[in-house]
């Protein structure tokens, strides 16, 4: 039998089953499209058991169109002297994602055109991509361009830019309801820990842990490109959408930031409510924002004609590091202590997601007799009234089908789940009944 | 013929009688049940008329039963040599209310299982009641407690619990409208002052004026046993439960504390309004609290099955303060001045509640010449405007149908007897007529 | 070919012949009904064409009646020795508007009931009018009255009070709409600058402006007596009043003070919110005022029974600044460079407004692809978008028939402008399709 949601977990050991897991995965170099994707998804694969989708290239989604498959077996940069002085070999960040194939000499006036540093952080390598633009480039360290001064070098892009498929992993757990859960996360970026190999990481181990509970809800976990990815699913699930009760999107949190959350466009959706519930009583800094149209996924899923209830989770907000989309998002900046309490509360997220029903007092006028149910202490006048009282008679007086138990844990200021115990008690003695959505 | 609501009257008379009152009905016993509370009803009787209404016990109300009735004449503990250490006869807090009789030799050590004290402030008695299981007990000070070295004690409990009646009290003032407000006290603790023989002697005398006036609402008063009493009413008055448009729980109104009003679970019923308007204008200290589940019989009229618009009005709120259910809670904390002052609050509010009608303006495109009518100044050009003028423009503007003279009040600034006086005017003037509602 | 609103004006310039128009206007003895009021709205015919209304005395306009028209000659009070010591051809000021006429010998007792003067500015000479309820008097300094030692005087007031007209000036400005936007000002005070030439003379340059403009919105301009002129417009045109979707009325717009602005009755108005959003956008400090009943003519258009969208942009409040309806209010006070400032503000509330619309988005399901059509960035990665794709992104995605431009400028943080050129782009690329209200 299935346990139930309420049980805790190792977090100490997941935060470091994540961090392996990133860790196998960070090598290898990823796109929207290709074999990085392939191999990843296969890894992911032994984890939690995935549906790979393979959609083909020129394939029409909404308004844009399934890109060519993107592979790539080498590409490198020689000087005069015939060494490789830039070798994706030695890291994926190394080529511009999506660059067609070349091989030729050139100038160091013409290559310098397609060469991407960051003079602000000369050590760190840049992470870029053309993908809807036919381009080839290299990115490398600054300081490394500085020395670069032979007249001629060598380009080598040996990869290939054709018709072929785009692919993505889903997993789906089915619960008692039909009622879904979505965790979406991009697993497009090649070696990058925080952007997105965390997200990737996490939602693995999180659909790992679902699986082996009983659940009220289904969850539907994806693992695509960015944008693409999630037009691509959208457009081939769209009749299916409406059983989306509430989603995240999963990036960005295994960084030391403290947690941030991204309302849904709808700003005030029951997922938007959990995940303040969680971080404000969660003890530590956190910071709320409001839904803005640019990020991850959650432009897609939160556009008008879907205007889904799907927030975002993450810690420091994308593009507010500076070590964002490039080399320096790496082991030394993610951390398996982030991970675990990132997990954990999506863990708490999603406890409160599944208990969060609304009841109807079966015995509304007037306060129930609790003392002859044993509910009640039997010595009156004393000045201080125990917790748990308090609670049964909140979820009492507020279960009148307006209240879930959110709502109530939120008026009542009292732990959520203790306004759970106390509705399953209430229920037991039949002075509830749980009311139908 | 009866007087208007808008006369005053001399708070100082009114604070000593309701003092003279709590002083004449404090040796009294009362519980739940028994002759305490018949004997203290009819010597409020001798103030205002009273129905007294007995339900049996064993009648079923709402999940409850009317419990069996209990009286007592006698308790004590005599010591080895015979002499009386506890006394009931001389404090009715000394036995635990609701004790079933008992006469019997008993060890030191199996009386003290059946001994109540408060060692944080041992002086103090406490008071403390067992209505719903059977059980029988004293209540004495802590100091007292230590001194009882014997190895056995006498106990005597003379009381009884049998078949009887629940006794409670009703006067209905007849008003213009069959639109009821509901007073509530409960009338149900012995000897103790601020809770409730405040509340009793406050309710009784706001009942002796409002008898005298001409009123537009009725008025309903009740003094019930906490708790059983208002479910029994409830229960016995089911089908007039909607006349009731506006009401107050009264309890805890004299002691030095500052006022605190707890909301109706309704939040901003025009109860809710009429007492924030007068505290926030009392020009004293405050406090507004929500709607909680726990405190006095405003738990059962706000129960998700009634939820009527009935809020409390006292000082400290019950629990907060040491003396709560102690013998300290007398008459060197409860004085005549807190309990003046609380009872010209609950005149304003009543005030406003009578006089807190809607108008329609008879001439709502532009204003109306004030100024042929006698109720404009004649040279214009001046900087100032009198209040007077500043009360016809908002009382005009906004007699819309929507807003009604407290919301007027509160949105011009406007002290609500000018806004009461200028509408009164206007309505002469056939300015303004009447909305009914 | 008319230009479109967003072209820039000369605010230098445009202050300079604010100020000159209303050295012209300075010296006519203006009233609610008479020459003078005749006299300038002749001058501003010169800049602005206008349609002269006369309404005869004795016309019934709602609660009130079109009252006798006054005109005067000439005033004076003469000292025993035959000089002229106050005297009304110099200075309009000097006689109480609406005097009846006069001309005897008085004492000095008698003479004082008749003058107005102000001792705590004793070199200043109040504004007071009597205009319904005869009287006659003057004002003068409290100097002056303090100098006053004969025991007689001469007073000579040659004026009529007749059935004449009353007369107002009405200017309309068509646009591609027939609805209106009102902008009203009161013309009726004689010498005072700040209080109205400055709105009168705003007003005339707004409308000779949008005159040479291809406008959304039709504009109707009214130069009224104030109460009575509105009370009469509006009694004259009920029938079309449902055409004004948003107005304003203009006085006090060239002190030195800051802007402020009284919210319409309605409260959050579209008017409200353009005008509030070009003060929080202006850089300088402002103030913004709930509605109340008192004021200039929105008092009329406020009415609960037209309640119309009619907000009041101007500087320092009537009655908050000591110069107020006094000889003080003058050149000195009211400068070029303030009108200006309060005429560039007009223009771009009334720029929003001409350019708040709603739009659809065409493509509604998850982003439509902007690269395609030249609208973004190739090369991605980066940490930083630039602004014009944020733009692009909002009015996507709150284009959703619930958001007005200007919703999504606050919403956004974004510049009106850039969001409505954004809109603009994104219609011309047929990606939005306006909405009809």
């Amino acid at each position: 039998m299935k346990k139930s949601f309420i049980e805790t977990i190792d977090n100490d050991k997941v935060g470091d089953d994540m961090f392996q897991l990133m860790s196998e995965l960070y090598p290898i170099c990823r796109s929207i499209t290709g074999n990085g994707v392939v191999e990843s998804l296969n890894i992911l694969n032994r984890h939690l058991p995935l549906t790979i989708h393979e959609i083909p290239s020129g394939t029409k989604v909404f308004d844009w169109t399934v890109p060519k498959e993107w592979n790539i077996r080498d590409a490198y940069i020689k000087n005069s002297k015939g060494e490789k002085i830039v070798d994706f070999k030695k890291f994926s960040l190394h080529v511009l994602n999506y660059s067609v194939p070349v091989k030729k000499k050139v100038s160091l006036d013409e290559l310098k055109e397609h060469l991407f540093t960051l003079p602000e952080y000369p050590e760190w390598i840049p992470y870029r991509t053309s993908y809807f633009k036919e381009n080839w480039g290299f990115c490398l360290s600054h300081n490394q361009l500085l020395e670069m001064n032979d007249k001629e070098y060598e380009v080598c892009i040996d990869s290939s830019l054709e018709d072929g498929n785009l692919t993505y992993g889903e997993c789906f757990i089915e619960g008692e309801e039909p009622d879904e859960v979505l965790l979406s996360c991009h697993a497009c970026h090649p070696s990058l820990c925080n952007d997105n190999l965390s997200g990737v990481s996490l939602v693995t181990f999180l659909g790992k842990y679902l699986s082996t509970l009983s659940l009220r809800y289904s969850y539907r976990i994806i693992f695509i490109p960015g944008t693409i990815g999630s037009i691509t699913w959208l457009s081939r699930n769209e009749t299916n959408i409406s059983r989306i009760k509430h989603g995240l999107v999963v990036a960005c949190v295994g960084d030391p930031g403290m947690s941030t959350y991204k309302r849904s466009r709808i700003g005030n959706a029951e997922i938007d409510k959990a995940v303040e519930h969680v971080l404000k009583n969660s003890g530590k800094p956190y910071e709320i924002v409001d839904f803005s149209p640019y990020g991850y996924d959650e432009r897609q899923y939160c556009s008008p004609g879907f205007n889904l209830p799907v927030g975002c989770l993450f810690r420091t907000p994308h593009g507010q590091y500076p070590e964002y989309h490039t080399s320096a998002d790496n082991f030394d900046f993610v951390r398996p202590e982030y991970l675990s309490d990132s997990f954990s509360k999506y863990i708490s997220v999603l406890k409160i997601l599944e208990n969060n029903k609304r009841y109807s007092n079966t015995n509304p006028k007037c306060e129930p007799q609790l003392g002859k149910r044993g509910l009640y202490t039997a010595i009156g006048g004393k000045s201080d009234t125990n917790a748990d009282q308090m609670a049964l008679l909140w979820v009492l007086n507020l279960s009148d089908g307006q209240h879930s138990l959110l709502d109530i844990s939120e008026r009542s200021g009292i732990d959520f789940d203790r306004i759970k115990d106390v509705a399953d008690i209430l229920q037991q003695k039949v002075l509830l009944q749980e009311l139908q959505k």
